[in-house]
C-alpha cells in the first residue's frame, strides 16, 4: 500500500514503468471548474522534458487520456481517472539484470518486501516514471486552484547543481515576482546567468557515466494566512509526506532550514508589523508557516534531490538470487540529474496538497 | 483537525496548556502485551526534564493515569487512554498579552485559524506541552515494539546547539552501540566531552534573555529491511509527517541528508556486498531506506529545530485587537533551548511511526 | 482497532466497563460554537434511563467532564475531549463467570479475537455502556448542529417492542412535528396510547427472567438536497456503520425499507412536484435518500435491536477454559429491553453522521 | 467524494456510463497470488447477464483490462488497475431528457449536489454500471482470499422477488452446500422450482412497462471466529457501508434480521455448545456476528433492492430547468428487476469487505 493519499483531494496513482499504462483516479473535486487539457498536458510535457539533451533519451509520449471526471470540459464532481500508455519501452533491457541489485535503486527493499513478485522492468511502481500520475494529478490540482484561489503563486527553482550553487534563501519580497516565472521556464533560476555552469555539472557527471544531485525550491506565494492544522495535519507534515513520496529526495527544510540551528530566537523569530494595514513579518525564517498554519508569508521550503542511481560507472553490488557479489555497470538511457525533471514534480506535489487543503 | 494520526496504532491526542488535562487515546494495540507503567512514566519524566536546570522551571509533575485498554497490566485490545492533569498552570500570566501576537508562535496563524476562539493561555492547543501525549503514545509503542520486535533499538542524540557541533554523519556501524545508551542519558552525544560547551550555549542565550536552536538526530537499529511502502507510506513520508508535528522542527533530513546534492551516484549509492553471508551496503548515504522501503541498515535521520519562540528579549510585534504596533518582551517561564527535551520526542515520533509499520 | 470514525467529525472512544472510565475525543470541530453542557449533559441522562424502573438498576451517575477543547463556553477547534468515570461497578460479580460464555454476548467471538486478554468485566469495551461516550460525542453534534444547520431536527421513536407495533411507515409530513417532541419524551410513540401495551411486553419478559427486542425509527427533517455522496459515502452507507456500531443492532433500512422488495417501481420511485414553489416529492419510498444523496425530503430509517443478551433464564453455554459445556443464569442488573435506552443513541448515530457531513 | 473505501485492501472506484471508459485501482495487495484474469471477467459477465432475457438488451462487453499490478499472472503488489471501456452507449438518448428528473433516480439529488455539472448521461456515475468495476474489484477479492483462506466460501441466493418468496432463514447448516453452488447459478434459488414465478413476477412488471423489487441473501462460510471489531469496524458497520454503495439497496440486516425485534433473548441468543470438539452455537440468529466480530457460523445477511427505477410508465415528475411538473415516460434499454444482475455485486462487496479484515 501506499499509493493513495487525501483528506478531500483524494489521490490513487497507479502503474508500473514497463507495464499496459499508468495514471491516477482523483476523488473529491468540486464539480463545474473548467479542466483545460492543454494545460494539463503541458504539465507532464514539462516533466517529460522533450527535447532536453540532458534528459534521458527515452522518448516517452505521456499523452493523458481522461478517462472519466470531466464532462463539456468541466468536472463533474465524479472520481476524474486519467492514463498514459506506456510506449517506446525495452522491457528485454531488465531481464538479464534482475537478480543484480542496483545500488540507491529500491530493487533489494522492494524484493524484500514483495517476496520478488514485483515488476522488476525498470524499477516497475519505483520508476521515476510514475511521478508521471503525480504530475498529472497535480495539474488537475493548479487547475482547481486556479478557480478557488486565483490569487495563488506555485513555483519551484533550482537552487542547486552539483558544486554550483545559486542563491539558497531568497528574500521574501521576492518571492511574488519569481511565482510570474523565469528567464528560462525549462531551466527556473534566480540567477539565470548560473544555467550554464550547472549544465556543465551534469555534462561533467555524464562524461564520467556518472550522475549528480541537486536541489530544489519550491514556493506558494498568496496563500492567506489560517491554512493548516496543529500536529499530524500541519502544512509541513502533509507537504512533506508529499514531497518524500518522491522518488530520490533525502530531505525536506521549510523556511531558513538548517540555518535555524545555529541561530538565536531572536533572529528566527520573525518580528511583525502593519504594512499599509496589512499584517506582515519582516522576516520570514519560518517559511510562512507557525503550528503548521500559513501566517500570510509566502510559503517556502527545500527539495535535496540525492544523484540518479542509474550509472554507467562500475558499481559493487549483489547478485541477489545467486547470493553472491557482482559488478554492475547500468546501459540504458537515464538521466544524469533528476532535478532538470524534478522540479515540475515538487510543484505538483505541492498543488496537490494545497488542494488538499482548500477545497 | 489534525490530532489524529495512523493506520495500525491510530493516535488521537487531546488538550490544551491550561485546561482540565491532556492525553491521547490508541486505537488499533494487539492484545496481550506487557505495558510496564513504570517505563511509560519515566519517559514521560525524560521529556519533563525535570532537576534540568537549563528546562523550564515550571514544574510539571506529568503523571500519566490510564483510563482505558491495560487490565492485569497487559493491553486488552480496547483502546488505550492516557490523561495528564494540569498542574502548576499560572493562567493568568497569559490573559494581559493576549492580544500581542508573540513571533515565531502560531498565535497569529491560530487566530485567524480558529477566529480568535482557540485558548490563547500557553499557547493552548499548540503548546510544546502537547509533547507530553506524543511521549505517552510513543512510550505505548515503544512497550510494543519491545515485545514484537526484541531486536529493534530506537535512539536519539544531540547533533548541535547553536554554534556547537558533534559529528554529523557517523559510520553507520555505531549506531548499534547508540542504542545501548550514551554517557549521559540526559544530554545523549556522540563525543560526551562536547556537553560543557554546548550547556554553554544555551547559558549564554539565556543570559541574552534569549533562546538558541540546535539538531537532534534519530536512529533505527536491527529493523529487518522490506518495511515500509512506496510513495506516501514511505518511511520518510510517514516518519517526516510525525517529526514535523513536533513544534519548533523545520527541517528533516534521511541518511546523508543535504549533502547528497553535492554528491555523484557514484558515492551516494550504497555499493552492496555480503558480509558473513548477511547483506550489508558498504556505506549508508540512503539511510537505511530505499524507495520509501527499509534495506536492513539502521534508518537515519536529522531534525532541525528552531530556537524557543519565547524570549525575554524585547521584540517587535502586534496587538491584533487593538491593530496596532507593539513591543513585547516574553516573561514567565520558558525552555532557552528546546533541543534538550526534544530529543525524547523524536524517539516518539519514530516509536509511533514503527508500531504503526509493525503491528 | 474500531473505535475511531469520520472524516471532519473525527470521534475516538475508549474505555471498559470497569475500568477508570469511558469517553471520546472529538477532532474537527468548528471553533467558536457554544457549547451548553447542560444541554450534553441531559442527553446522557436521557441514555443513563435514571429513575425508569424499566431500565437496569446500575445507578451510574455519567457525569462527563469536559478536558479540553472548550474555552469560555465555546469550542476553540481543538479536539474536544471528555471523561465519565466508572462508578458503581461491582466488578466482583463477573470473576467467577468469567469462562462461561455468555450466548447473544461478544465474550466467545472477543476471547478468540483477543486471545482472552480482553477485560471480561461487564463486556469491558464490548458493554453497551460504550455507548456513553457514543451519546456524548452526538450531543457534542447536536450542538454543533444547532449552529451551523438550525433549522435541522434530529429525532427518534419506539416503534415496537416484542409484539406491541406502533404505526410502522408514518406519512411523510408528519416528522417535521415529531420532531418537535413527543407526548412523553421518555417513550416517543406515534401513538402514545401504545406505551402501556409496550411495558407490558418488557414486563412479561421481566417476570419470565427473559429480555425482549425491538424497533426504532430515526429521522432528519429540514435537510436541504444534495447532502452526501454516491457510493461508499452515501448517507445510507455513513450512517448504517455508525447506526451498526450501536451494540445489539441486527438490522437497518432506509425509507420504506423491506416493503420495497414486493413493490412496482411505479409505486416506490416518489413522483415529483411543486408545492407553492418547493420541489418535493409526493411520496417518500426511498427515505429521503437518492444515489447516497439527499432530495430535501424527510430522512427516515429504521433499526432493530435484537433482546439484550443478559438474561436469568437459564441457558446452554461453554465454559470455554475447561473446553466443556456449562449452564448459565445471568444474575445481576441487566435491561430487559434496550429500546426504551437505546433511542437517544440511535440520535447520537444521527448526529455524529450529520455532523460529518455538514462541517 | 465517496468512491474510495478500505483500511488495507483499498479500492477507488471511477467512471461514468457514458464517458470513455469505468474502472478500479486497488491498493494494498499482497503480491505473488495468482490472479486468473478469466475468472475476474466471468464474474463481470455474471453481473452483465449477457444473454439473459430478462436483463437490459444494452450489450455491454464489459471486457476488462488490467492496466497495472500483475506481472507474469501474479500480483506484484502495487496497485492493480482496471479498465474497462463504454461501449454501445446511445447518449443521444439522454440529452432531450436531461431536465427532467427521473423519479426514484439521483438526478435530481445529484443536480443539487454537484450544481449540474454531472455526466447526467445514463445516470453518470450514479449508474447502475458502477457496479462493473465493484464486481471487478470483488473478483479480485476473490483471487486473493481464494489463496489466503481457501476454506472460504461467498455465495448468495435470491430471496424474493415481488411477492413470490423462497425460504427467508435458512438453518444455518445449508449454508456450507449452498456455497458449492446452485441448480441455476444463474439464477440461484434455495428451492429452484420457484424460478419460473419469480420470472413471472418480471414478466408482468415489464407487460406493465413497470419494474419489480425484491430480495437477496449473501453469506460467508469457513470463516474463522475472531474476525472484526467493535463499534464503527465491526463486519455489520463495514460490510452494511459496501452493501448500501451498491445502487437500489434500501436495507440490509444479519441473522434473523427484523425478526428479533419480536422475539425474546431466550430464542435469540444462539445457545452454545460443543460439536466433536469444535464449538458451536445451536442456532445462528445473530448471523455470525457478536460484538462485529465473526463467532465462527456462518455470517449470513439480507439485502433488499428495491424496484428498478428506470421504468416506461407514465410518471409524474419536474423539469428542473424549466421549473415545472412533467410526465415522463422513459424509454431506453433497462431492467425490469436489478435482483437478477445484483446478486453478484452482493457477492463482490461481500469478498471486497472480507479481503480488507483479511489482508
Amino acid at each position: 500500500m501506499g499509493s493513495t493519499w487525501g483528506n478531500k483531494f483524494k489521490v490513487s496513482i497507479f502503474g508500473e514503468s514497463h507495464g499496459n499504462g499508468i495514471g491516477a483516479v482523483i476523488d473529491g473535486l468540486p464539480a463545474g471548474i473548467d479542466i483545460d487539457l492543454d494545460r494539463v498536458q503541458n504539465e507532464l510535457n514539462r516533466r517529460a522534458a522533450r527535447g532536453n539533451p540532458l534528459a534521458t533519451p527515452r522518448k516517452e509520449g505521456d499523452q493523458i487520456e481522461v478517462l472519466s471526471g470531466v464532462f463539456n470540459g468541466k468536472t463533474t464532481g465524479a472520481p476524474l481517472a486519467g492514463l498514459i500508455r506506456n510506449e517506446n519501452t525495452r522491457s528485454g533491457d531488465y531481464a538479464k539484470t534482475k537478480d543484480l541489485m542496483r545500488p540507491g535503486h529500491a530493487d533489494y527493499a522492494a524484493s524484500v518486501r514483495y517476496g520478488g513478485f514485483q515488476d522488476y522492468r525498470g524499477g516497475g511502481h519505483f520508476s521515476g516514471r510514475l511521478t508521471a500520475p503525480l504530475v498529472f494529478a497535480g495539474a488537475i490540482a493548479k487547475e482547481i486552484i486556479r478557480v478557488i484561489r486565483p490569487e495563488l503563486g506555485i513555483g519551484s527553482r533550482i537552487v542547486s547543481i552539483g558544486n554550483v550553487k545559486d542563491t539558497e534563501v531568497c528574500d521574501w519580497k521576492v518571492y511574488k515576482t519569481l511565482s510570474k516565472g523565469f528567464v528560462n521556464p525549462a531551466f527556473p533560476l534566480y540567477h539565470a546567468k548560473l544555467e550554464d555552469a550547472m549544465k556543465q555539472e551534469i555534462i561533467a557527471a555524464m562524461a564520467d557515466e556518472d550522475s549528480v544531485g541537486g536541489l530544489v525550491e519550491g514556493f506558494i506565494t498568496g496563500l492567506e494566512p489560517g491554512i493548516g492544522n496543529p500536529f499530524f495535519e500541519s502544512i509541513e507534515s502533509r507537504l512533506s509526506a508529499l514531497l518524500f513520496s518522491i522518488p530520490a529526495v533525502k530531505g525536506v527544510t521549510f523556511g531558513a532550514g538548517f540555518e535555524v540551528a545555529s541561530l538565536r530566537g531572536s533572529q528566527t523569530n520573525d518580528a511583525m508589523r502593519f504594512n499599509d494595514g496589512r499584517i506582515e513579518a519582516v522576516t520570514n525564517y519560518n517559511g510562512g508557516i507557525n503550528g503548521g498554519i500559513s501566517n500570510g508569508m509566502p510559503i517556502v521550503f527545500q527539495v535535496v534531490f540525492k544523484p540518479t542511481p542509474s550509472i554507467g560507472k562500475e558499481q559493487q553490488t549483489i547478485n541477489l538470487a545467486e547470493r553472491k557479489e557482482a559488478a554492475l555497470s547500468i546501459q540504458g538511457r537515464h538521466d544524469p540529474c533528476i532535478v532538470v525533471r524534478a522540479f515540475p514534480v515538487v510543484e505538483a506535489a505541492t498543488a496537490i496538497c494545497l488542494a488538499d487543503f482548500l477545497i
